[in-house]
């Protein structure tokens, strides 16, 4: 009973301060301001939490881990099932951008990138747990293709940071500085045209080749 | 006398407020302290400048003029004296990347981006008059390569906003996590890796295309 009670505060002390950072920013959220969004007194929140620092890293972890599973588990990210090439990429593109156009993730990362300078290791946490491990999803996936022969890969971890640049340079910084965390309507155009690019240098290898 | 004195005294603030919102962040700068670190009256200060609001604005101006006149003016932005393709666009890989590694530079766009959510009408302009412009010259020399038939472009814009996000998503993507304003060690793998994949895609035509 004790155990669940102290589970249930720390749950709502987690989301009382996801809401305020994401909101306010790290300098603008107090954790007197956390602890009366939470309901519970400013001692509870200490004896869950030893500092604002461990509280703001628990909430990246959450997020972070969030977004990767959602990469990673996605219905589409393995998209073997097709022989149409652009088709899976263009599936592929739509899996990794539903899993950063959250609104959460969005001013998690606007969050991370504008605290970076007081908080390098919470950035490099997120570049290595988030930005990376979604790169190597995306690897897998190119990986499969590739096995498959539908794409010609020497470097997979390299193709799918170019993949993700292509899709992503353009949409993604556009809402970083915008601070618009909709779903642009001009995505689709970004992921084909991504696509399409990728392909022209990544697609399967011509029949002269294959001769 | 009285303007060039009143001129020097907005210079002073300036640099101050530049130096003060880069390292504390919006929020954790105030009035009190620009003035005193530019030796003014904090009367002065509110005499040149209406609030906060519109001195943070004066000095993301200034700060975007300087990379875009750093990207348009560079000696190797358009770079047709040579008749390699592929060294014409390293050169112009580190032309881009060498207008945006500034330790001021990279601390603006994380701070323009963690400000966001507060202040979207200056991520706004961040956004049109840095990086869009940006991608605007880039494709200008994109252009001219294929006015010279070493490239094969439909739409300049497009290519532009690929051959970036080909080179800057990941070193790009991790100094704004990480804080760290060095340029990369690995910033060369990034460009010629890029160009390379760019030119898969955006390369000469093919001599049966051509006759």
């Amino acid at each position: 009973m004790e155990g669940s009670r102290s589970a249930r505060k720390r749950k709502a002390i987690v989301e009382a301060a996801e809401t305020a950072f994401l909101e306010n920013g790290y300098l603008g959220t107090s954790m007197d301001e956390i602890a009366t969004a939470a309901a519970v007194s400013k001692q509870t929140v200490y004896k869950q939490f030893s500092d604002k620092e461990q509280l703001f890293t628990e909430i990246i972890q959450a997020t972070m881990g969030r977004v990767i599973a959602e990469l990673v588990g996605g219905a589409t990210l393995a998209p073997t099932e097709s022989d149409d090439v652009e088709r899976n990429l263009v599936a592929l593109a739509r899996q990794l951008i539903a899993s950063i156009w959250h609104p959460d993730v969005l001013r998690l990362r606007r969050l991370v990138i504008g605290e970076a300078g007081r908080f390098p290791h919470l950035g490099e946490a997120y570049f290595t747990q988030g930005f990376e491990r979604g790169i190597a999803a995306v690897a897998t996936s190119i990986e499969q293709l590739a096995a498959a022969g539908r794409l010609h890969v020497e470097d997979p971890q390299l193709a799918a940071q170019h993949f993700s640049g292509l899709i992503l340079w353009v949409p993604l910084n556009r809402a970083m500085f915008t601070g618009d965390d909709e779903l642009p309507a001009d995505i689709d155009h970004f992921a084909t045209a991504g696509v399409r690019a990728f392909l022209a240098g990544y697609g399967p290898p011509a029949i002269s080749e294959v001769l």
